[in-house]
């Protein structure tokens, strides 16, 4: 275990304890001057919390607090209501403060969005789907009581092939009306109509037979016992990191980690051998874009964020989700209620021996030697279940001073009622189910601080030249050499998924190394990713960053998040349209912030029932040094090894 | 462990024993009616055995033995045989057979390569390097005997600046001579030359320490001493795969393997379910090209597999190279040598935990439950040290019926002296070391057999078609769709490195699944290789295979691989030209190959001192189900968890 020598410092990043979140509760029911409904059973014209989280201090203010001897930074909560019951309903969004025991809260929405917030563009609460499907139930399914009589329910892999489209766009949940019903490929004006049409048999009925209980072929229980135990891995000398807070402490790494409700897992102050490497490191969002002939599935464009990735942590399961042997760590978090709830084992730390060297040689040409040092890596894990899908969420920590960012995609996949040309849209899975197309892109902000805050973006790559060889001039060489250009503003920063990209690209500190070199920082980006949609969409802009492979921007204390929660439920109008960061400002010798989009594109298949697996769904980046350090820093591992027969 | 049904069948695809190897090299020494001389000690003027490989029997005969109920193939031995000591001196390659006690021999040479094969193409002898050694000591650096008193010796990350261009094309050693001197940027006639411009006193000379008998900076000696034991893997109750023979089995999977002399590991019959997937998966090629300005530098293509990938197969270490608990399996080899060699633990076989699911799926919406599986996998390496680089090879077999391989480089990298304009070809290292730029690409043959031996090759993959919203036609959606193609010559399946590749490519069956789709595997490359060199050179037909990320081709028994070790030596004129292979055949239900070139682009940077890590250093291939089962067979697996509240 490696000496932590952080005190309390982290905790400027840790999350809201539960503690807090009491006061900023009390706080608001005390000093808004309006009634706060729970919002786990609010109407739509109650006004309520929609969740709160804690308020990231300003880089400035924490540097100063971190490296400058200043003070502490005023602890804040930043807190989202829902304004229903308001002549203007509106979300809002307040920082409160200070903690433990607040006193101040400062509307920032206007400062944030440019902009009040419209109602509508507010996330769905989990009650409001309630009081959607008790319309439904009470409303509207009653008005065609045969048809309704033969339908079942069904979840992700048992649609059936009804569809109802409710405008729910009304406060008042009394007006609310459906404007139209899709069943096995035909619209109808209301389930009055479809009622009339089944019921003089002029459309074609799938029985569906109702899925068991155990959920059938979509059931994930296996299909045989327990039989010899698969390997497992132990510390035999107990764990080699150490976690105190929000701090971790492995060999030469040390940073700090939180939880955004919205974003999910989130790093802060990386540091290698005590150097700050990277400010933060943070998902910010995972976005699905569907395809298929169904209603429901030709318009769905899943931006998890809005549903809450950090929320929606799912307990890790020992021995499953992270080996026996990792520490597990619960977070906490308010939101759609006036309580905190605690998320049991929501992440997980651990120390993963790869199997494999991280280097090695063998030597028996001139002396016999052998030097190698085995692949031994810190990683910190969550999963977060957003509906069907589970994406596992790694960093990972090399003991070469590398960090890797990873993503696995797993769950159940979406899926439609397979009808007409259905197989336009994807394979068919099972006897009704269509799986349907659809991309899978994860976007990652990267504030790496290389050897200080200014940086500037490096581009390295190869070309032939062609030479003749000085000895024989007759004969010709085609010579690699190698390219640099420096990427001196945000728009040749900026690279489209088609756009070819320098191999090597490297955030370069003023600082040189022993050698000479730039110090730097590569970043290298394993994705099978293409076009998000096409620019030309009304949407697109909701999802710009999704355009760009990688982005390089001069951080900004206003662009803290590539997107926005209130971009799912009005693309059209996006609340932060992240390609606005991209306006050509120079970034050399400025704090810059790289956007990494990485993905694939999923056509699913019968392999994916019951669950996708993550075996070729992984997707990620890797930050590396180059040039940054005089050698290879995992030279100074306690697990080296070496010998020769001298 | 799993019960292995495989009644010596296997053993079809196995490497010659030492015993097969006696009687072969004893059938030559007896038959061959020409006086053979050691390879060890041979002069290029003699005659010598090469190497002594398996020769693998034909498909057709081997699948009549294993499928069809017919006779065992005859098993024969390859004999290369190196002929200086004749007229036409020459390479002939031999089928000798029948194996245990050989009763004929057949020159294969022109059947395989069109015509004989020119001495010089030979790939040189160990002794050769010895005699080259021999003749610089005792005939060329004595000219010079000032210059060189001040010179010292170096490798790999020493180089001093002295480099010789010996031509040694006549076979009589005495009638060697030194065609070009290279120190410091300047080039001499020969080394009279030199040492007068040194007397002179018309030359700088860079002092260059004499490295430490310990390598200095280049060692691999840790700087640390061993602490807390890293974590280390257990099979609680025993390993739960079987290794017979060169037969494996581990759950579903089973596979037979082998290792060539020359291209190294190689899997055969592989499958899953008891049911063939792959008939070949093989390394085939592993070549860098580099850039300098120092002479030997510049004109860098190595050519692995022409100094041997499996002859230079290195001993694993316990505990770095694999885990502890691995199973290590010895090779036997005959090169340069009229004995065999053991190369002892050259191959390791483990399951690894790699501490993530395969497969996850918590749910807390509709009704609570978890289900989940481990990501458990089989795997096979090697590490081949080829002079200063060491490959890592691994083959993974995952519990849902994916295969992955893998290629990690470390190892030392091949360094320049820096002089002059060095830094346009890579990072100064050291003091006097330039890092050289350069490429690693790797070629593999995937020999996949789905649902027989007929397959076609189909591509998927997405693209927007613009719809109408059917609910609602005054509103655009981008929807996205399945593209599907038949790629159905061989032209139409050979991409190039900056050619768009479909996302989704497989193999097709003839056969369905349950839902109708071709049972399928997918091939997706992970790759972060450019151009190999510009077609437009003289050598490039020699490396043709890395002109492509991905080439399908019809299999045929003339063509068993994608280079030859002939080409190193004489690349103007291949001896095997890949690119021939690709001659506009159709590809629908034939027998198809698919050859798969991965690999990265290296610019050595201080950390890759003393050695090149494996982290991002990592490329290969996935072969994936695709419709193949009817969902995935992981659900079988015993290693599954399931728990619900109910
Ligand atoms: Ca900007
Ligand atoms: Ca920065
Ligand atoms: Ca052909
Ligand atoms: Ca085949
Ligand atoms: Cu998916
Ligand atoms: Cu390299």
């Amino acid at each position: 275990e490696q000496e932590d020598t952080d005190n309390g410092q982290s905790l400027v990043f840790a999350d809201l304890t539960p503690e807090e979140m009491v006061q900023v509760v009390r706080y608001l029911q005390e000093n808004l001057g309006v009634p706060l409904v729970d919002a786990s059973r609010a109407l739509p014209s109650d006004n309520c919390i929609s969740y709160i989280d804690m308020q990231v201090p300003a880089k400035a203010e924490v540097l100063q607090f971190l490296d400058g001897g200043g003070a502490r930074p005023t602890r804040e909560a930043l807190a989202v209501l829902y304004f229903g019951n308001q002549p203007d309903p509106n979300v809002t969004e307040y920082v409160v403060g200070p903690l433990p025991t607040p006193t101040y809260h400062r509307d920032v929405t206007v400062q944030k969005y440019g902009g009040k917030v419209p109602y509508h563009r507010r996330p769905t609460l989990a009650v409001e789907y309630k009081q959607i499907a008790g319309f439904l139930r009470s409303q509207v399914f009653p008005t065609a009581p045969s048809f309704m009589h033969q339908n079942v329910s069904g979840f992700f892999l048992h649609p059936v092939g009804l569809e109802v489209l409710v405008d729910h766009s009304s406060l008042d949940i009394s007006q609310w009306v459906v404007s139209r019903v899709f069943y096995n490929g035909q619209y109808y004006r209301d389930m009055a109509q479809l009622e009339s049409a089944y019921v003089q048999g002029r459309i074609s009925v799938e029985k569906v037979k109702k899925a068991p209980r155990d959920g059938d072929f979509s059931s994930m229980k296996p299909r045989a016992p327990p039989a010899t135990m698969f390997p497992v891995q132990y510390e035999l000398q107990g764990p080699r990191y150490s976690i105190r807070n929000n701090h971790v402490v492995f060999q030469a790494w040390s940073f700090a980690f939180g939880m955004s409700v919205n974003t999910g897992m989130r790093l802060f102050d990386i540091r290698y051998q005590g150097e700050r490497i990277a400010y933060e490191i943070s998902v910010q969002e995972a976005l699905s874009v569907y395809g298929s002939n169904c209603p429901g599935g030709m318009s769905t464009r899943y931006m998890d964020g809005s549903f809450g990735i950090g929320r929606f942590s799912s307990p890790l399961v020992r021995g499953v989700d992270c080996p026996y042997s990792a520490t597990y760590v619960d977070v906490h978090y308010l939101a759609q209620s006036q309580v905190s709830r605690i998320g049991k084992n929501a992440l997980c730390i651990f120390e993963q021996n790869l199997g494999s060297p991280l280097r090695r040689h063998y030597s028996n040409l001139q002396s016999f030697y052998y030097g190698g040092l085995v692949n031994s890596a810190l990683i910190v894990r969550s999963i977060a279940t957003l509906g069907n899908y589970d994406y596992v969420w790694d960093f990972i920590f090399y003991q070469n001073g590398a960090i890797e960012a990873k993503v696995q995609a797993t769950g159940y996949m979406s899926s439609s009622f397979l009808h007409g040309d259905g197989l336009r849209y994807g394979n068919r899975v099972w006897e009704h189910t269509l799986g349907t197309i659809h991309t899978h892109s994860i976007n990652y902000k990267v504030d790496l601080d290389v050897g200080g805050v200014k940086n500037s973006l490096v581009a390295h790559d190869m070309a032939f030249e062609m030479a003749r060889a000085p000895w024989s001039p007759e004969q010709q060489i085609e010579r690699p050499r190698l390219t640099k250009k420096v990427l001196d503003t945000e728009d040749q920063a900026a690279f489209r998924h088609q756009s070819k990209m320098p191999r090597y690209i490297y955030f370069a500190a003023n600082s040189k190394n022993k050698w000479g070199h730039q110090r730097g920082y590569r970043i290298q980006i394993v994705s099978f990713a293409g076009e998000h949609v096409p620019e030309t969409s009304s949407m697109e802009r909701a999802i710009s960053w999704a355009r760009y492979k990688l982005a390089v921007t001069r951080r900004k204390e206003e662009e803290p998040t590539s997107t926005s929660i209130y971009n799912q439920n009005d693309p059209w109008t996006p609340t932060v349209a992240f390609a606005d960061f991209i306006n050509n400002e120079t970034i050399t010798n400025e704090d810059l912030v790289a956007w990494v989009t990485t993905g694939f594109l999923h056509i699913p298949h019968s392999e994916d029932i019951p669950n996708t697996v993550t075996v070729g769904n992984s997707v990620g980046f890797l930050l590396r040094p180059y040039n940054y350090y005089d050698l290879d820093p995992s030279i100074y591992s306690h697990d080296g090894v070496f010998f020769t027969s001298e």
